[in-house]
């Protein structure tokens, strides 16, 4: 039986967060303990608190701990050079419009990040993912994140998407990979009529590529767009946007499997 | 028993769009009818094609009949003046964290585009709105959109959010009203520890206000962002960004309820 | 003789500014008038005015009367469908680093935008047109808004810039059309070492093939940037960026030319 | 007698750019040297050589020698934290609309990257300083930048702008200090009748409370503007804008003032 939701138990991924705003993850197991440069604590002085709750290490530094969001965790989980950022996450969930039971293909998997937020969001995921260390730090992410609330909702195979799709009447095809013209005509396939395709590239000379290869009999209601993210510094005289900020990620296309004529 | 989800059933919320761009709505119902400048549409003609199947009107138009997404279906439903756009749901989501079972406050409720968004993704929703007007619209979009998968999961009560939560052990407080400072002693009541306060607001005369009634030992991790979306014209040799953008929607501004000290 | 520069002289071009915000403009003339649906002004009671006064038509209309800035006569000004707006100009100042004494070459001129802004900032241009009523159009602009300070600093010549360049030694070309690659030898040969090319684009597509035709052993310091004004309502407590915005015009190209190496 | 355009001479400032695209800034003169970590390199063999040209270090390493633009020495120029970025500069000029001969009082002048751009128009400047220091380092930056072009266009004065005005009839007054509301009933004062008042600020606070001091009567077609300037990567296939920006420097507010009712 799980402690109630505000209640940090054995088992829970939780993030230190120390005054100066730096933050540490673990998950919180019987004996275990946080170390910092600032002394540690022990998870068993963590286990059973409020989540929100203040600690102090064994040196006094004071640290509230807080079960990470989606966000959170995916700033710090382990991961490759490459990842889809929150930013990108919601208008993504938006864009290729992802609700409970539907069948998603994801390709590639990367570190799970949009895989988390898929799941999340109630769908069933197949990963085609081509790198071995990848669907298994995916796995270990969505694990480590999720828990038990997956079940078998989530399946990872190692293969290359660029070879085919196995799947037949997919809701949604999301492609991550160096360059998804090439699998537009697998994903024409495997989607049902009415599905929708949605590809996250860098370069805009992919999105070019990508529209290109997209047949308007196929598929129509063709979208790219850009999602920026400015933060604002709200210290009072001094309210502003930040002075730096992520000025891209990646370019995000989507577009709709039409029904073959009847 | 429902009809796979590639063919469109009676009941079906569903879009028309002409060889223009242009989109209607509407549900489908046996003997309904479609009307256009350019002819109508027989509802029995459509019921039981595949969704993203062409048809043509009494005049010889074309359309592609397809389920809306969410996106689709908030820019066309019923709505007042304001109405929080599918560009900020998706950061929504993410920023509130918000995922099956989170039992999350709303208010106010406006025309039901955030409800949707939170209950699609899992969440119970206790809307509270002011206007019977806003209620009564929030609750039928809500319904013609999401149907039966909401089940009791969605709560709209007509009360004023500054007098008071009745609620306990709230996930998440979500807020797009004029005066979001004035909800915060009752938001920090009704949140559990740990619990996330967003609120949305279009001035950030009202970001400044909002975040100075945040006790920083009751609310932590405070973030203020604009979301800004590009969409990009993609005509080779015309590639481009569009000419004219929404430059501003509203400000999210996001906290974290802190345990009490113990 | 002329006025002092805070009086409405004849000849002064100056613009109408209605209650509303609504911008008419007209060049002062003994015995004019100026007429709108609101009435008319006699120019003549305008002339010996302070810069800035208000005056009333024949039904009591109140208008304040400016001379305009370089901006407001470029949003007024008899152009075509292009023009660099006001937004690119004083980037292009500084990208280009137009002083007084350089020489530039503009192609194409258009409706006289950029050679307003450059001759002001005391460069000599030459204009390469190959429209001939466009070449007209700017010769007139610039006339119109410039006045005797141009003096022999501004000269349109009606000849197609893919065709050549003879001019020797020039401190700048500036480049507004549509293949400006096809321009790039012949800059390079009539730029002095040092020189700095500029090319405005709609397209990233032309921006690549552009750059692409830049030899690294003929230019160096090549940059790509676009330039976004985003306009604040400030109207307490309503404080917010403006709901709509120019996302796009061009994409602003520079690059300096090496010398020859010894 | 200079040295044609195209060939550097003593006493020209300019800019070694090595190929990893590090500048180092330089004045030529007769027996100097330019040190870095690779060799250095002998002003005498500078001197004489073609703006572009290619050195080599007493280590072989290879420099590119340019003059530096205007935008380049404000980068590199010795000041203070603050100043005024190229990203602003252009779109200042535009925007107050500065032209030869016109009038202009900045203040502060900070390390003169402002005066520059506004002398390289052709503006008379008087620049009111509270810091000496600062003083100093803006007359040095300038003569070293701009050298015998200025003449006596350029003036700084010793002294605090919220005390009063001097000067009379000016046609622009430039403000970036942090109180400009406490310098509009001067500038009110001192400028021409339709002459421009623009402010600098850094938040949005003061964006307010200075466009709370323009009174109506006195000031009209005030405008509120921030400026981004947004980067591209160009490298195919990679062709995407540059991952991160500056994302805010200063917001822009410009007001016309209105000849006093006659």
């Amino acid at each position: 039986m799980s402690a109630p939701r505000g209640v940090l138990d054995a088992g829970d991924l939780v993030q230190f967060l120390d005054p100066k705003g730096r933050r540490y993850q673990a998950t919180l197991r019987p004996g275990g303990q946080f170390h910092t440069q600032s002394g540690f604590v022990e998870h068993d002085d963590v286990i059973g608190l409020s989540d929100g709750a203040t600690v102090r290490s064994s040196r006094g530094q004071s640290f509230v701990v807080l079960r990470p969001t989606l966000a959170d965790f995916v700033f710090k989980m382990p991961r490759g050079a490459q990842v889809i950022y929150p930013k990108d996450l919601g208008p993504i969930l938006l864009l290729a419009d992802v609700g409970p039971g539907d069948r998603v293909l994801e390709s590639g998997v990367g570190s799970g990040a949009l895989s988390m937020a898929l799941l999340r969001s109630g769908a069933d995921v197949v990963g085609y993912e081509v790198r071995e260390d990848f669907a298994e730090r995916a796995r270990a992410n969505v694990e480590r994140f999720l828990g038990d609330s997956v079940g078998d909702r989530y399946r990872v195979e190692l293969r290359d998407t660029y070879d085919g799709i196995d799947e037949r009447d997919l809701d949604r095809v999301v492609l991550d990979l160096p360059e998804p013209w090439r699998v537009v005509p697998h994903a024409a396939t495997a989607l049902r009529p009415g599905g929708i395709l949605l590809a996250y590239t860098p370069s805009i000379v992919q999105v070019v590529q990508f529209r290109e290869s997209l047949e308007p009999a196929t598929f129509t209601q063709v979208e790219t767009i850009e999602v920026l993210h400015r933060s604002w510094h709200v210290e009072p005289p001094s309210v502003r946007p930040d002075h730096r900020m992520v000025a891209h990620t990646g370019f995000l296309t989507v577009a709709r499997r039409l029904a073959e004529p009847g």
